[in-house]
């Protein structure tokens, strides 16, 4: 009964196609959603590649019914005549891999649309290309060879660039579940407008009906600047694959070249904790060498964080002007973490708290969350912000189940660590954790103050009113017996003592010492990163 | 500022790399559980590939300060001499791809576990491989050029297989967190004994403590066949790839070579819904007569269920047996619903419910989940059983929170739809929420049944017991003003009294036809998928 096992080598593309609900397109109704996301998103960077303030027109058009034609315009730097038919109809064929903040990550999404699209509705996939810069326009078509992972050119079209316009435009059809899909897709416009407010963006349903969202701001921000890796977490493949291109001659000079923010002092300290000499010529490490130096990188605390002009953080002033413009709440903290860093990657982590006004009440704080300027609109639950969410204590800052508070989450890094190709959620590692614990609980603490001063107010009216109340009949009464004929005047009375308790209700607010939840909290974390997780699924 | 944009292509092991996360190795904590995983369901692919009665034995050792040196040996199949470089050493290749139930996927998981270890180790892989029935056993060691995807031998010695043993022993050295991931790893090894009672499983911590399973069947379950795609769901890229390599001249005979359970009847019922001639050749087809049929597939609702015995699913007696051993419940109802299908794929749910005894008093339902007899241990709130356990009221079963309840959740498919590569949870498809929704319903309604006797009991007791306490009195006071010196025996009376009412019980308990369940629970499903998991998370 022994069965021979045979084998065989699949392309990426099969794989993808084969596991399609890795990269969010699982069901018809997260296809149109991811489509729509994936293809906005490679628009946005390609206008901030090119430094264009983005102008970006998403048009949905119902062609059969569940068939539906998604084109995207954008005005950004387009696609160069030699890189068309793979960036566009091979998977793992994108725009360079660098350390570098950008929304897209692998030229892997677009495509997986382009590649449901065809398997839906076997369509192909229109491009017109306008380089940034260049003389031409071209209108391809093309489909993907799926089992060889390669474009399948199917029409190529060059006209002249007359009004020198640059960007792309992609047309193709898809199948997809429109009803069950348009909240998700008009929320993520909108968030996806609340945080560049410096875009127009416009989305026409397919019932025609346009949302349109003109840029506030006419400036962009400042763009990204590709920097080497930090030392910390840098792994033995990294280290190995900078030794095998590095030109430096001493281990000194090889790390201030290959390494974020490491200069000489650094650079010799660290060597001397691993006992290497700062003349090892870097080209002839050996493998064990490797070792040593990645296990000592990690080790190693003395490195300067990363310098934050590599990421570009939305910024506390534009969070909370988003954050007041969509809910118009009563009272806001928003907060900015220091520079931080994970296997290599800077990272910004920006929190904000939001209580009252149009903020819904619900059982439990509603997440906002945001990377690279990428509203994150499913699996909340899976994400990391959710996780620390559930796990602060909340009561101890007087939040209570049913307030009508929201937190708001926003990560910039140049690499988001997003734990499925579909960039639905961020991975819980420990670091991104920790700053968002304590981003949160910041802001937290300043919430309890207002809160704590609320409910005094409520208890001075009170006690007020009940003044209020009895004064003047004991005024009178008093007078009477007194023999008086006019009764004194009380209401100022009540005034002032209801201000002064006011006023002496601002003083009794204490704020904890950041240090002091920071002693409370990191443990946990550090310790065992899977506890949390178990023991909130229980 | 116009930064021109540069292109490249990365290669599959470089994509997955790069994004490890999606693999289940985002930490050292989760890595140490994964590569423990992926190892011993490879293994018992192995031995069930070759029907061989599965013996595993898995040790972890540190070699230093968080290195484990992994070791796992099994009695399988073997990987053939030819195959041996590839099957370790190159991702995206492994065995083939085929309609058939298996644990493994795609030679992803293994491959990234010893990609894991080079990365934080620079440590090689080593292979000992015995092809059953082969006259030799290879001793290899290799490493993975990660950016070429290719294999890097580093020693191969071959040696006669005198005692004909087969198998493969694998092992290497990874960086992990021994103490976050011990529990989840012990759990995983009892729970994979438990559903795989015909293996014999040993798993040694590094301290040397050895937990031993030893085989309480010795038969194995039928080993699933290939089987054809099942024609409902199938989309164009599938049914173009069968077109291409068909050898049959006409539809009828198309259909009925290529697809699973349809008959000439069936096939020529189809035909006549598309309008396409019996007769029609095709490899003459054309791309719209495959999106006509594609589309036409999907609709047609006459066509057979997949044959149960291409799967093997757990059986209920198994898993009740597995349940009554582990938890010794009060009360346990197990079900199997009937094959199902989704995009090709037939899959078989099956599910239980287990209350009182060890089945520990939690918030909400505990749910133990397993696909293709893989033990489920992270990600459990993600899972499409952990989605459907939330939204069904329980109430409406006399379930309330605090009760000591455990839902058990088995699926069997050709193809599980893991939502990540890191095969954590189940991907929400409409299919199977419906079938575990109506299953863990089935036993809900049997549960509701044992509960509301259990409380007729107990009223039933408690009422008694008034009895108890006055019936003496009564009788006693009723005797003296009778003035009878002898006071009438009442205990039999109670006993009576007590028995009637619960024998009256046992009628009043009123099961809900299944129907009735079934209008009132699919709509919500099929209108909108995504609904529920948004509203839960709100």
């Amino acid at each position: 009964m022994t069965s021979a096992v045979t084998f065989e080598s699949i392309s990426p593309a099969d794989f993808f196609y084969r596991n399609r609900s890795i990269a969010g397109f699982d069901n018809n109704m997260r296809a149109l959603y991811t489509a729509v996301r994936e293809l906005v998103e490679n628009s946005l960077d390609a206008c901030e590649d090119g430094g264009f303030l983005p102008t970006i027109d998403v048009k949905l058009k119902e062609v059969s019914s569940n068939w539906f034609k998604l084109r995207v315009e954008d005005n950004g730097i387009g696609v160069p005549r030699d890189h068309i038919l793979p960036a566009f109809g091979q998977i793992l064929y994108g725009s360079k891999y660098e350390h570098k903040q950008a929304r897209g990550r692998f030229g892997l999404g677009g495509k997986m649309a382009f590649l449901f699209g065809q398997i839906t509705t076997s369509e192909p996939l229109h491009v017109s290309s306008a380089p940034a810069g260049g003389e031409h326009v071209f209108e391809v078509t093309l489909r993907q060879d799926i089992e060889e992972n390669k474009p399948e050119l199917m029409k190529w079209e060059r006209r002249k660039n007359r009004d020198d316009k640059h960007g792309c435009t992609l047309e193709f059809t898809l199948e997809g579940n429109w009803r069950s899909a348009k909240r998700y897709i008009i929320d993520y416009v909108q968030q996806t407008a609340l945080i560049t407010p410096y875009a127009s963006l416009s989305f026409t349903e397919p019932d025609g009906t346009v949302h349109k969202y003109k840029r506030s701001v006419r400036t962009l921000p400042p763009p990204p600047q590709p920097v080497n890796p930090h030392p910390k977490g840098m792994d033995i493949e990294q280290l190995s694959r900078i030794v095998e291109v590095t030109k430096t001659k001493d281990m000194v000079t090889f790390l201030r070249t290959h390494f974020h923010r490491v200069g000489p002092k650094t650079a010799k300290a660290f060597l001397k904790t691993i006992n290497m000499s700062f003349s090892q010529d870097p080209r002839a490490l050996k493998p064990n060498d490797l070792v040593k130096i990645a296990r000592g990188l990690e080790k190693f605390d003395k490195w300067l964080p990363p310098d934050a002009r590599v990421l570009s953080p939305l910024g506390t002033k534009l969070l909370e002007k988003g954050i007041r413009s969509t809910l118009n709440p009563e009272f806001v903290q928003v907060t900015q973490r220091p520079p931080n860093s994970y296997g290599g990657h800077p990272f910004i982590v920006e929190c904000g708290l939001a209580y009252g006004g149009d903020v819904p009440m619900k059982e439990s704080i509603i997440i906002y969350r945001f990377a690279n300027r990428i509203p994150l609109i499913f699996d909340e639950y899976k994400d990391v912000a959710a996780k620390v969410v559930r796990a602060i204590p909340w009561s101890r800052y007087r939040i209570r189940p049913g307030m009508p508070i929201a937190a708001f989450v926003a990560v910039v890094s140049t690499k988001i660590p997003f734990k499925t190709a579909g960039k639905e959620f961020i991975a819980d590692l420990n670091e991104l954790e920790y700053d968002i614990r304590m981003g949160l609980m910041e802001c937290a603490r300043s919430l309890k103050g207002h809160l704590r001063q609320k409910e005094k107010v409520q208890r001075e009216r009170v006690r007020a009113s009940v003044y209020e109340k009895y004064l003047p009949i004991i005024a009178r009464d008093i007078a009477a017996l007194a023999g008086k004929r006019k009764v004194p005047e009380t209401k100022s009375l009540v005034q002032s003592a209801l201000t002064i308790s006011l006023e002496g209700g601002e003083e009794v607010i204490e704020v904890p010492p950041p240090e002091e939840g920071l002693l409370e909290e990191t443990p946990p974390v550090v310790e065992n990163p899977e506890e949390m997780e178990e023991t909130e699924e229980e």
